[in-house]
């Protein structure tokens, strides 16, 4: 077996770090240089002894990379995120492990490939209301990994890994659940002659979704103008109950995923439109989780993560987001569409202020919570998380110098380093079908982050050591069962 | 005549401003919303007595707004500009007054929409080296203003305002200049057969420029690999004579136009390649300028400003650089050819880790610094600039509202609040034609920034606002006598 935790260690990279002096009251008053002082100085404590902190998840749905202030959205205002960011690390070359939804929270909470859980597929691409499956028992998802190591667990809000019993945050190590098992869109009511129209103005009415706590119906459909600030002051009363053990809470807001709603608090406010209300109001939320610790001392002993699932849902046009200089968006393997926010917050521990371009990824966020906990790593299976705490804490670079970019059940693209290979390429939706490359398509992402100009006839070399990085992939890449395929007839 | 510097006074905006929290000293103890307490109880010292401090623009040529860290840039490293960002106000609608190079001087210098002094041509867009012309002695300088005031002023960097002695720096009210007088892709000596290559690949020798003190050449071609660097140690030298007056810098960079230089120091080192180096020295420039103001005890008593003459030439491909989410670039009135970056800062009076929205141009420097060091405007012309001293001082908002987007001689464009009306447009390089556009194209720049979505159909409100605010506008614009035509037959 692989020892995933350890076994990018060896591999060095460029530091790719830079300090944004200034945005932190640390680094205002004593500049950039000596924060690498200060930086280098503190110890990389999770691999001496476990921390054992709170570990909050805050994933927003079909989020761009561009649509917060802090990753230079010019109208949309995200002062909570930036605070954040600021007093934190912002990663620039964070990922997602999928292109879409159901794969995408698989691969947070198992810190695998959605391909090895079973929990993609290159039609079916996410669970629907008619789909039997879910996520299955034989995966150790991130609650039970934290569970064995003695935290208490809380999910609030989408799942999307399965909406039967045995599928349900309760079965997969949570202690507690409230939210809609699955995306705001589903379970659609209104007249289909209304077609897109439902979405540009939306009304609650049109869709019939379950909001869930525990494995019961609370209401329905769940009145989702007030999903954002209900799921709030439900994560809110959770930080404030008395916690014995250190906690995991899974934090999934439904949206900005489509249809968009807000409340009367920032309905109209923003000048981004409704989309920019449904981001301001997830803005306040963070700010709400983050208030909450500071105010309750638990901000010392919490780690913080914000991150999306996947790249904007372009072909909703001003519902959509916006994937900032990436190429495309939701649904496909240009960077738009797996590229997302990634923001580490950790008073104390994690080093403010500062900003980098190392590679990671969603899944590592599994690695390094279960690190931190003092827990175990499943070794009777392929883990591809890696533990970032050398990155977080400022001792050293992320262990991640690959990315996988898989469409469905294929790979699609492959990155090491600055250089990106499309073996196959597919608009993100709609018509259009696979283009296979031969030889693939080759993009530097530092010099050419929106992947517009071909270099694989310059860099026959490059694509030689990316096909040997795919290679080795394959090598451990065993598919698990198929969960997503249909029980009635896929309808296209 | 117009009353420039109060005139848009009356006119009330939507605030569109955020405290990003955190991202100083201040905000991160705090809050935000008690910064906004603190930001209301500033006084408008401008409106009461002049403060009357140094002022220095430091202005990049064909930097784009996406191009900087703070602006959302992924992976060129720009920590100076960060933390001059987070330690004062960061303007995300903020305009140079035109989309080429000698046009946009023209406009920061003076104040005014380059039309009325003459210094804007459509066919002929900048000055070269077999023009005659240059800024006419009739327009009153903002290094003229401000010496009026009492000011001891310097130039540095790139002028492209006219290269015979009576167009120079000196004759235009700076007390001593030294840099290259116009563009440093300008007199090319290059084989022809190199054609863009020699961009790509671009050596000293290819060009001509002459290095310049005061009106004498020094060096040529001039040493492009060391310009940045040099310009630095000019402007730092500067920065650390005595001063017995306050002093006005005018600090322009040749680069990021190509072709581009970086200096040993920085060649080779940015993930973006060239064109990251040249912005990682740029960067490394601003350092040097606001750690020498912190280390004097300057910069207390020193306004600071960072901006760019235009938007990014994207006909350069990895040579160029990105407009972030607005469309096309240098050359075009679209919004990425326009909208550059926007950072004041003065510690002590322009409160730290701000972000805005509000409206504001290159032209409102001009108004701005003569109100600031107590001088006058000219009071016998239209001046275009604004007073912005109550936005940055927290105090209140942007006085301007409006935004002209001329191409050449020709009003293309014009935004009033969030929305943008397009009466021609054209692609900004190569064969594209003017198309006129009736009724014109209009876009919601808060809701899309990108300008994708024409809503001319649905808003013809909008549209007739817009046209009464072009009327306004032309009936107050004389056109100067024009300074770009050619001496020699005009060849495209």
């Amino acid at each position: 077996m692989l020892q995933p935790l350890n076994r990018h260690a060896r591999r060095a990279g460029n530091p790719q770090t830079a300090v944004i002096g200034g945005s932190s009251w640390l680094s205002a008053l004593i500049g950039s240089s000596l924060v690498w002082l200060l930086v280098a100085a503190v110890p990389a404590w999770g691999q001496e002894q476990p921390l054992r902190p709170n570990v909050i998840v805050i994933y927003a749905d079909d989020l761009g990379w561009g649509d917060l202030g802090c990753y230079g959205h010019p109208t949309i205002r995200t002062p909570n995120l930036d605070r954040m960011a600021a007093e934190g690390l912002k990663l620039t070359s964070f990922y997602s492990a999928a292109e879409v939804c159901t794969p995408s929270r698989a691969a947070l909470l198992t810190g695998r490939y959605p391909l090895r859980s079973g929990m993609c597929h290159s039609q079916r691409r996410v669970l629907f209301t008619d789909s039997p499956g879910g996520i299955p028992d034989s995966e150790v998802t991130l609650a039970e990994a934290l569970a064995a190591a003695g935290y208490q667990t809380a999910c609030v809000g989408k799942w999307h890994l399965g909406h039967f019993p045995q599928h349900l945050p309760i079965h997969h190590g949570f202690e507690t659940y409230y939210g809609i098992p699955y995306s705001n869109d589903m379970d659609r009511i209104a007249d289909r002659k209304l077609g897109r129209q439902a979405f540009f103005d939306p009304k609650v009415e049109y869709w019939n979704p379950p909001l869930m706590r525990g494995n019961t119906i609370v209401e329905r459909p769940a009145e989702q103008h007030t999903l954002t600030k209900r799921y709030t002051e439900e994560a809110v009363t959770f930080l404030n109950q008395p916690h014995e053990k250190p906690y995991f809470l899974y934090f999934a807001h439904n949206m900005p995923h489509v249809p968009l709603f807000a409340s009367d608090q920032f309905a109209g406010k923003s000048p981004r439109g409704l989309y920019g209300d449904v981001i301001e109001e997830l803005d306040w939320s963070v700010g709400q989780i983050l208030e909450t610790l500071r105010t309750t001392g638990q901000a010392e002993k919490t780690l913080v993560v914000f991150s999306s699932d996947n790249g904007p849902w372009l072909i909703f046009d001003t519902h959509g987001g916006s994937a900032g200089p990436f190429r495309d968006g939701k649904g496909g393997t240009w960077e738009g569409g797996m590229r997302v926010p990634g923001i580490f917050w950790w008073p104390g521990q994690i080093p403010a202020g500062r900003l980098s371009q190392e590679i990671a990824c969603t899944m590592d966020i599994y690695a390094t919570a279960v690190a931190l906990a003092g827990g175990t790593v499943p070794d009777d299976r392929v883990v591809d998380g890696v533990n970032l705490w050398p990155l977080l804490s400022g001792a050293g670079k992320s262990p991640r110098e690959e990315m996988m970019y898989y469409r469905g059940t294929e790979l699609f693209a492959a990155r090491k380093g600055r250089y990106k290979a499309h073996y196959i390429t597919q608009p993100s939706y709609g018509a259009g079908k696979p283009v296979k490359h031969d030889p693939p398509e080759l993009y530097d992402l530092g010099v050419d982050p929106g992947e517009k100009f071909n270099i694989a006839a310059q860099h026959p070399e490059v694509l030689r050591e990316l096909e040997s990085a795919v290679e080795r992939h394959k090598v451990g890449m065993v598919p698990g069962e198929n969960q997503l395929a249909p029980s009635l007839p896929f309808r296209n």
